[in-house]
Parts: C-alpha cells; sequence; structure tokens
C-alpha cells in the first residue's frame, strides 16, 4: 500500500471536522482595511497558531507594524526539501451588506444544487479555505504517518487585501528563516470545475503617469486656439503613437526579452476551447484589441501590453467650457512577460513621450511600481510533477495556465528570498470573492485537501 | 463749422457731468448670475429708462424671465439710416471681494500716473463705462442740434454675465421693433492704448461631446489587457488622428467655405507688430501650434481650429489603479471662419469618429452649440467711414482686427434681425473686466463719447 492513500482515505474521515475547524476560522471578522477590526486580525493570527501548533507545528504569532504574521514550522526526513507554504487570514470588508443572504462571519454548508455544497462566507475562498486545505493535509498526514513528508515552512499574512504593506520588509528581516527551495502559493484559482491548474506566469507590470505642461495657466480657446499648444492634444498624440495598426507596441526596445511562447504550450491552450466571442463576449466585447494573429489566452497570458488607465485634462464637468487646459496627464501601464526589463522598458517610455513634446512645453513623469514577469520553466520537474498529482485527483488532467495580472508575493518570493512558486489553487471563477455572497465550494475544500496531500506526495517521493 | 465740432466740444465740457453719471450706474449692484441682486439689476434697467428719458428717448424697461431688457428708441431725419446700439448694464460678481483696493461699487476717480486717471469699479469698464460712451454722445448731439443724426434704438440687456437666456426669445419676439439698418456693439477693445480697433470677424465655435463606449464595465488590466479594446485608446487615436503634422485639420470638407485672407488685411496685421513670441510669450509659451507658416493673429482670427477641451477616462485620482475603463469622453471645439457651416463640421467630425471605432465598441456624441463666424466684409462703406472717423480722433489710425472667440450677440442680430455689426470699444487689456480691481481709462470714457460721435456723423453724412 502506497504511503498516499491512507492520507486520503483520513482527509475523506476528517471532513467534518476540518469543516468544523474553517467555520471557526471564518467566524472571525479579520478585516485587515478598517482598523476597528485590527483585534478580529490578531485573533485570526491567534487562532491559527493555536491550530498548527495542535498538529506539531512549532507556529508564532510575528508582529508587524500592521497586522501580525504567522509564521510556523515543521520539520522533514532528512534529505527531503524545504518548502515554504503562503496564504492569508485577512479578509476583504463586507459592504454592502445588504446584499449578502447570509451574515458573512456566520459560515455554513449550503446545497445549492443535488449533490453540489458551498461553504458560505467572507474569507471562504479567498484565502481562508484556501489555506486550511494545506493545513487539513498537513494534519492527516501526520496523523497516518507521525511526521511530514519534508520540511515546511508556513507563512500566513493579515494585509494582503490592504497591499501588504509589512510584507517586503518581513521577508527581508527573516529571510533566513523563510527560505525554502520553492514556495506554494495557494491564492489562485482552477480553470473550471473539473480541470485543475498551476499558474506557471505572471506579467510584470510599469505603472508610469506623465503630465504634459503647455502654457503657464488655462487659456481661452477663442483668444489662444490654434496658437497655443493644447496638452490634451499632445497627450493624445503621443499615447496614439505607442500602437501600431497591428496592436503592436511601436515604443523602441519593447520587445527586447520577449519570448515566443512554446508551440506545445499554446496547443494547450487551444484546447481549453477559449474563443475571442467566449472571453470577451463575458464583458459585452468581442474583437481582441492586441497584436492581430494571436489568441485571447495568449495575448492576456504571455504577451505584453501598454494600457491607459486613466486620462484627465481640461474641463471635464457637465456642459461646456471654452478652455485650452495648462496641461494633461495620463496613467500608463505596461504588462511585462518574459525577460522585458520594467527599468528599461519606464526608460523607454519616458524617451518615447519626450520625443513628442514640442520644445515650448513640458513634461514631467511619476513611477507607480514596477515589477518583472514571473515565467515558471517549462521543463521545471517538480512542475511536472504536481501536474500529475493534480490529475490524478480531478475528473480532468491539469492545466498549465498563465496569469495576466500579478500577484506581488510571487516577486517578493524571487527578489528577497531567491525561490520560485508553484501556485496551486481551487477558486472557481463564480465564487464572488472580494463580492457579497462569498463562497467556495464543498468539492474544493475537500479535494484541495486531497490535492496538497498527493502533490506533497509526489515533490518528496 | 460742421456739425461735428460743437458736440465734441460739448463732451468735453461735459466730462464731469458725465462722470457723475457714470458713477450713479457704476453704485448700482447689477450682478446678473447672484439672485440675490435681481432687485439691483432692475435698479440698473430703471435708471437707465430715467436716463434715456431726459435725453428725449422713448425709453422703458421690457420684462423677461430673467433680468429686464432696457429698450429706447428716438427718431432721427427722414431718409436717415435707423442704427441699434447694444450693451449690457449686468456686472461680474465681485469675489474675492478681500483683493479689491477699493469698495468695487464705491466708483472714484484715480490718477494711477501722471496725467493718467482712471475709473475704478466693478462694470467700469464691462460694460457699464463702455454703454454711457455712446449714450453720452446722444445726449451731447441732442444738446448741441436738438436731435440725433439718425435714428437710433438702445438695447440694453441685463443678462450678458449670466449666459443671456432671455435674449434670443426677446430678439425673435421683438424683431420688427428692433430690426435696424446696421448694429453698433461697444464691447471690445482697443488694440492698445494709443490705437482704435474696429472687429471686422469673430470666429463661430462648434462645441462636441464625444463619448466611447468599449466594455460594458471597467476591467482589471491584468485580467484583460491586451485583449479587451481600451476606450481611452481609441479616443486618443481618433483625436490625434485630427490634426496632421502641419497642424492642418484632417477632417474631409473641414476647410470648405474658408477663404483667403486678403493680402492686404495680413498686412495690416503684420504692421501691428505682434509675433509669435510676443503673444505666446504672455501665457509661457513660444511656438505657435497652428497650421504652419501662419502668424499667430492670423491663426487666432482668420482660421479654423479643432481644439480639445477637456478629456477624460479611467482612473483620474491620485494613486494608481490597473482598470481598463468602460468609457473616456471628450470636449471638442471648432472654431470656424468664413464660411463654414456648423451643421456640415459637426456632421463631418462625428463622421471621422465613428469610422475610428471598432466594431464591439460604440460613440456617441452630444452638442454643445454652434454658431457660424461672423465676417463683417472688408470693403463696406460703413466700415471705412468709421474707420477714418475713429482714426481721426485717436494719436494712432485705427486697425481692422479679429476675434478669436464669439460675441453671441452679433451672431444672434444676424440670426434673428438679419443685421450686421460694427464691434466698436474702448477697453484695453489691462482692465481688469471680470477680475478685482477692474478700471476704465478716463481717456477711454471720454475720447469714446467723442468717437461716437465722429462715428455717427461720418456714417450719416
Amino acid at each position: 500500500m502506497s504511503r498516499l492513500s491512507p492520507v486520503l482515505d483520513r482527509i475523506d474521515q476528517s471532513l467534518d471536522d476540518s469543516l468544523e475547524r474553517l467555520f471557526s476560522l471564518l467566524r472571525i471578522r479579520s478585516i485587515s482595511t478598517d482598523p476597528e477590526f485590527a483585534a478580529d486580525c490578531r485573533k485570526g493570527a491567534e487562532w491559527l497558531v493555536e491550530d498548527l501548533r495542535s498538529i506539531g507545528f512549532d507556529a508564532s504569532v510575528r508582529n508587524t507594524p500592521g497586522h501580525p504574521m504567522v509564521v510556523a514550522h515543521h520539520d522533514g526526513p532528512e534529505g527531503s526539501p524545504h518548502v515554504l507554504f503562503y496564504g492569508h487570514y485577512d479578509v476583504q470588508p463586507v459592504d454592502p451588506l445588504e446584499l449578502w443572504h447570509d451574515d458573512p462571519f456566520a459560515p455554513a454548508l449550503k446545497e445549492v444544487e443535488p449533490g453540489r455544497k458551498v461553504i458560505t462566507g467572507r474569507g471562504s475562498a479567498d484565502d481562508k479555505g484556501q489555506l486550511m486545505t494545506f493545513v487539513e493535509a498537513c494534519r492527516a498526514w501526520k496523523a497516518v504517518h507521525g511526521g511530514l513528508p519534508c520540511r515546511i515552512t508556513l507563512l500566513f499574512e493579515g494585509e494582503e487585501e490592504s497591499g501588504s504593506p509589512s510584507l517586503k520588509p518581513f521577508l527581508e528581516a527573516n529571510a533566513e528563516e523563510l527560505k525554502a527551495d520553492f514556495a506554494l502559493v495557494c491564492d489562485t484559482g482552477m480553470w473550471d470545475r473539473d480541470t485543475p491548474a498551476i499558474s506557471t506566469a505572471l506579467r510584470g507590470l510599469v505603472g508610469e503617469e506623465v503630465t504634459v505642461h503647455a502654457a503657464d495657466r488655462d487659456l481661452h480657446s477663442g483668444e489662444f486656439g490654434g496658437a497655443a499648444a493644447n496638452p490634451i492634444r499632445i497627450l493624445a498624440r503621443a499615447l496614439a503613437d505607442i500602437h501600431d495598426e497591428n496592436g503592436r507596441v511601436t515604443i523602441p526596445g519593447f520587445y527586447d526579452g520577449v519570448e515566443e511562447t512554446p508551440s506545445q504550450v499554446l496547443k494547450s491552450w487551444e484546447t481549453l476551447g477559449e474563443t475571442a466571442e467566449s472571453f470577451l463576449g463575458q464583458v459585452g466585447l468581442s474583437i481582441p484589441s492586441g497584436e492581430k494573429g494571436r489568441s485571447v489566452l495568449e495575448l492576456v497570458w504571455a504577451r505584453p501590453t501598454a494600457e491607459f488607465n486613466g486620462i484627465t485634462g481640461g474641463y471635464t464637468g457637465k456642459g461646456f467650457k471654452t478652455v485650452i487646459a495648462a496641461q494633461a496627464s495620463a496613467k500608463v501601464s505596461f504588462r511585462l512577460v518574459h525577460k522585458q526589463d520594467p527599468a528599461k522598458i519606464r526608460a523607454a517610455f519616458r524617451k518615447f513621450v519626450e520625443e513628442r513634446i514640442p520644445a515650448d512645453c513640458s513634461v514631467e513623469f511619476h513611477e507607480h511600481g514596477g515589477s518583472p514577469a514571473i515565467q515558471l520553466s517549462y521543463d521545471s520537474p517538480f512542475l511536472a510533477k504536481a501536474k500529475d498529482a493534480l490529475s490524478d485527483e480531478w475528473p480532468k488532467p491539469a492545466v498549465m495556465i498563465a496569469m495576466g495580472g500579478s500577484i506581488p508575493i510571487v516577486g517578493d518570493f524571487q527578489t528577497y528570498l531567491g525561490m520560485e512558486s508553484l501556485l496551486v489553487g481551487f477558486g472557481l471563477s463564480d465564487d464572488r470573492i472580494h463580492s457579497p455572497n462569498e463562497k467556495y465550494e464543498l468539492s474544493s475544500f475537500h479535494k484541495g485537501q486531497r490535492s496538497w496531500a498527493r502533490i506533497l506526495d509526489a515533490l518528496t517521493q
């Protein structure tokens, strides 16, 4: 008999108990962004420490200038890898409360259709339910085998929903303690109800704010129109120049470091059946706006972009004012892939805009963050093992997907701990995270635990 | 002896009395935009009616849904032309009051440098002082000759500073009564202290608000960036396409009806000595942004423009938000010259933008006013006569200038009364109209009266 199957059995038998534990955690109002709930956040951290100690972890509440971290360690067999697991115990605010069908902090199991039950409550999916899948897998393993299959460190954050202000300093200050062979992060989702997913790439981000200054005051367009520089016109021209007619970014050097996605990866994405119509149809669109000749999944997962996130200048109230503004500004972001260098992209963008500013006008830039893309190497052995382990658990084989957005923790692990992350999660797109009536599928919670047991088994053989 | 010189003498002798009358009018707080001063506005109208009756005008306060109009008639000799004179007795608000050196409604004569006196107070230049120059010229003429040189109708408005809501209905309802051979409008300025000016052209205006709609909600730029249409990008592209690299407007048909300004007019503008550096230097700029190869005065006086008066879309607050907006919008105005048709320009602009909207996005337009340009024919005989009359009064010959902005009354006279306007005024650019410490030069008030006497004489010989 394998070492895995009794663990899976144990998980099945303990489901009711594990649910009770999750419910206890979900009852804690650990809303990190609202100072009124600071004591509740600490209660969440303390609850986790107590629970982890009951499994045998050396767990502690670790103070930060904000809400505390939870760090817990458990030894593993000699020579086994050291794994860091990350989750967060803080949750989003619950307003508007009147839209909730049930008390967000009174979790319950609800049968939503025959044979399908969900766990209701704030944090059920994001991220308490998810982080507890891993904790429960450890508990079952320990109960069956008296130990864990590898050395495991747990890091639970209490500020993920409020910008993680304490995270980087904490990682820096505790790098020695937290550094592991690789990280497991459980804050993502499945491809669909039957298909587990591993996120292998995350796009990076460069944020810029650009302000064009023309005259030293607002002008009357009757008096000066046709003679005085109009900063909205200058800005519109500079922004318009950033894309060519094929949707490619024209900033010199922008595509340096961008690699073509391997054809077998593109093919695997094709099998997911996502089309421009299905992907864009959900938001009332149908025509991809990015580089021509690429699928929507490639566009959002594996291609860099330039997006204009905001623009303002002149009179924007009701009615009309014949003004030529003194300035106009835009917020511009670039999503990066592969080896694109945020600093180079930022510099190239600034140069591109500066070249389009008339000599009697000026431009200023403000930096709004920058982080490189994360790209797991497709031939990493632990990626293949995790994929097989997940495929064994779920109706359909696991897929390797990417994420168009950033998950800062992954970049931070790379930067501060020199460690790659494997992103596996069991959320579904209809879990309504950050919204009223958040839920987590009972199957996500149950099979999530089983999935982690399988992954731990696979990664430590 | 001419019939003119005793009138001029009379004006000189009556200067102190005319000043007292102006001061009485200036003491009335006829701020039209603030309902608190409604009774003061009526008082202003009543004061004028009484004063005009003292000259022999058949004058009356004419009620409107807003502040009243003053209409006054005086016969002239058989066969003489009928002239309508327009001015407004309402004034701008006075805040911020603390910036005034003197009570804005306690007018006074101040010697600001040896030999140079100014009349201080709100409305001294805009427009009570200006309208009284004409009233005083009529008074002197009547006193000397027992009658006026032509039939004269006066129209004084009480809502010019608050958008003239009652003007068009009033003109329509009283067209028969108000229609004259031509109008004299005294609400403009001199070229400089020594050089009187006649405004012979006013640019027209087409105002448009354009809103580009993309997705049916705001999107996360990580999730959708590179796939979903970005309305700011679409809008920026459409706006950027409106001008070519030489500053010309590229909208098909835009220049239909635009004429080249006669070379002798361009030459006369050259003699004014205005350069790009002097004109733009006052607002911190130096390089004309309009059509290349034309002087700044030609650009603002005789060339049409497309200006972007406002733009907004996406996140415009502090910091950064990685959003792809559902919509973006801009306020766009066109200044028109000569025979450009506002309706055609509006339609051509809309078509131009519509052609740049992707098939899965949409655009909507809102109209914000439209009026054709006003262009006095350069060879009009009354223009030449007025020019000569003004040149006789002032140190330097009168110049024919144009105005980049619109004066709605001139278009309304054209539209509702089928009547051309001669714009003559004696304001100076440093009169601080609409601002604290408004003043009117005593020389403007005095020589303004003499100028009108000369013009009336010249136009009725």
